[in-house]
């Protein structure tokens, strides 16, 4: 067994040792009871025997488990006191969401795009012409609107590819998802404002909405998308509704014509705002992207939002927002008061690199690449994880949904994966207020080889095993 | 007359066009009245009359005035009506704030360091040297509390340079001061908290403040800074205060060692919390800097705030957050919602930049510049303004305070020299809610030689010319 690869990702037998540590810390495996023997596990992980015994040796050695011979293998009566699990987490919002920590990609890390062919070479090369040429501007306070020829790039980009048309003064950069939300959210709403949250949503911006005050109206996602009537009937004056049109995040489904006609008639009859968040649409493997929801908004209540940490890379830091014509002026202000400073030098290799095609090369290089390794993750997948899945399969996006069947229980299991290094997510944490679907989202833009796919689904198995042997 | 330096900064006559043009577009030069004659003008401001005649041949060719002979030069009675008067205007702030637009450095511009000495060449190599080495790391999403070697080496410089002794976990990397409140706002704050805020204070931070919904309570700021007895008198149960201790920011002075007492007694017996900015305290000219406040915060009590926009470049978007040790998890749960990210790459070069020397060596050479550039400054404003102003010295800072005389108005000055190119400030608006005292505002840091100080000191004295003739 040389599964050993250090990143990223953790050794097996290191794997099997947290998932016993951890069950025994938790109560699931108490004092006195018998673990399988090494034969048995690892026929049953299907993993080489060395694997589990380098685990239990390790367990044994730190007093997990304590060896009994022929009586077998068994938990430990003098257990140190359940504690801090990890070193490495930190508090409350580990349990449901993805963190953001500066470290490497996961194993399947959600909505991360594929960094290991992230074109670095001719990246650096732009920044540093960049950084030659562009003198004292690029150290100077950057313009709070965002830096002038990107926001042209954008423009233009938007116009091509998303049949969105604004004007350049249109366009506002941000740092992030978050902070084009912050400029939403102080240039137009006010706490306790209602919006409507796709149900299941994106927790990233549930957790900020809520944080900022706004008074959440989940409204559930069927099929076609957002339920548009479910929305009319709940809150019907809603301030503002956020959506995922594309793809819708995290069930993939994209936002039937119809369902989009009622959204924007609402909005026009409500004189409400609709956040259109359009962060993968750029991939799509069956058939072709839709146009924006935005390029359908005659009377200008969309505010369209994008990102370039899905399709370039997330550590730029990188947003944009269209507003409408008439609040121009109103997120102008607000940008000044915030300080809406993103660093001019990583804009400008952005603007560049748009202007002289790269960006559209590398969507293409990209759409083709995640096809491939969205099949190689399925297929992996189903071989290691068989009946115990079923995999949703959509026309786009960076992540499967795997929805569970035999009665697992999907925070769990996300909280068994993260404990062997995976970065996945619950599907149920997704929902609000109801107790939702059971699922899996995992990420595919990583899986970089077969081999790699094999390796991965096999420890996510591990994070199924329940190890709750029979008393 | 060869002043027709594009950058920074307007040719002498066109400011002379736009200082006219203003005024009638403002009413203060009325229809048919008569402007002085280009020989009186020219000697009345100290300028070659060509100077002069070309400003007057503009305004006459684009029809503001109109030549009668003998009878002199009057305002033409056909205007067009007044409109937005320049096209790079942006609404609102203008009036009483320094944009931060994009723009190359102002003449005189307030709160921005020195950037034609800024160590360029090292600066680009650094980032260089980091884009190559940094792997995908510089690429993924940033650790939101900020990049570990950076909190590391803010810590220890924080600990030689300021008194100020934390752990690493203690200190937070956040995209600017904004964002810093921000953080500290979300963490700690709900709307209709009171805030002591000095009067007069820093705007960009009452904007930010007042937006959030903190009810600002504005302290008054004598000659020893802060009154925590007003304070005291006035608010006493304030959550917040905010003070600039080293050199209150606007008016340079340190806050004394009695009043720093008094008020950290008063957020230990009140349990509330003081955001110490300690914005530029790395300039002090004459005496030592003073320690922090937050070194003699035996209570942990203060949130410790510092920037590297002023002394190394604001481009770079980076500043600093240290915060009680019982805070930690707080701050780290509401980085992680509110996605406090900066680019990796240019705080893991900063963190370079510190650790191999070259930030100490920068702020002593800074120091030294900053004192000459000071001086001859000053001697330029004394030759071309004389009278009209008295200049404010304080120990330290990066800006000079003009004191007005001779029933000058702050604002209009403020709004003149904004006209001309400058970007200045009046004293006034760093007041809330009382009429406060008149002064002038502005930098020294870009007064690259004794020449330009002139020029600069020449054209801003053109702001001060009424053109309010006699009738």
């Amino acid at each position: 067994m040389t599964h050993q690869r250090s990143k990223p990702g953790i050794p097996v037998y290191r794997q099997v040792y947290l998932r016993f540590r951890q069950s025994i810390e938790d109560g699931r495996l108490l004092p006195g009871e018998r673990v399988p023997s090494v034969r048995a596990l690892a026929a049953e992980l299907n993993l080489a025997r060395g694997t589990v015994e380098s685990a239990y040796q390790l367990l044994i050695g730190e007093g997990f488990l304590q060896a009994r011979g022929s009586a077998g293998t068994v938990v430990s009566h003098q257990l140190k006191p359940a504690s801090q699990s990890s070193p490495v987490e930190r508090p409350q919002l580990h349990s449901i969401c993805v963190m953001h920590s500066g470290a490497e990609p996961s194993p399947l890390q959600l909505g991360l795009p594929a960094m290991d062919v992230f074109p670095r070479k001719l990246w650096n090369r732009l920044v540093g012409k960049e950084i030659r040429e562009s003198g004292l501007n690029s150290l100077v306070y950057p313009d709070t609107r965002g830096y002038l020829p990107l926001r042209m790039a954008v423009a233009s980009y938007l116009a091509i590819s998303r049949g969105v048309n604004c004007a350049t003064e249109q366009v506002f950069i941000c740092a992030g998802y978050g902070a084009t939300l912050d400029l939403i959210f102080r240039s137009l709403l006010k706490k306790g404002d209602q919006c409507w949250f796709e149900n299941p949503g994106y927790i990233m911006a549930r957790q900020f909405l809520k944080e900022a005050g706004v008074q959440l109206i989940p409204v559930p996602v069927d099929a076609d998308g957002l339920n548009v009537g479910a929305g009319i009937r709940i809150a019907p004056n809603a301030r503002i509704a956020v959506v995922t049109p594309s793809h819708q995040s995290p069930l993939g489904i994209s936002l039937s014509l119809h369902r989009r006609e009622a959204l924007i008639e609402w909005a026009n009859r409500q004189r409400s705002w609709i956040i259109e968040d359009d962060y993968d649409s750029e991939y799509r493997y069956q058939g072709h992207p839709l146009a924006a929801l935005k390029s359908i908004d005659t009377q200008d209540r969309v505010l369209y939002t994008g990102t370039f940490s899905k399709v370039l890379a997330p550590g730029l830091r990188i947003s944009y927002l269209v507003v409408p014509r008439k609040l121009v002026s109103r997120f102008t202000n607000m940008a000044d008061i915030m300080q809406n400073h993103c660093p001019q030098l990583l804009q400008a290799t952005v603007a560049t690199f748009i202007r002289d095609g790269h960006f559209a090369r590398h969507l293409r290089k990209m759409r083709s690449l995640y096809a491939h390794r969205r099949s190689l993750l399925i297929d992996a997948l189903r071989s290691e994880l068989g009946e115990n899945i079923q995999i949703d399969i959509k026309e786009g996006g960076m992540h499967l949904l795997l929805r569970l069947r035999n009665g697992f229980q999907d925070k769990q299991i996300a909280l068994n994966a993260k404990k062997l290094g995976f970065s996945v997510l619950a599907l149920s944490a997704a929902y609000l207020n109801i107790k939702g679907e059971q699922g899996l989202l995992v990420g595919f833009t990583n899986v970089s080889s077969e081999k790699l796919a094999a390796e991965w689904a096999k420890s996510l198995a591990i994070a199924f095993v329940p190890y709750h042997l029979p008393r």
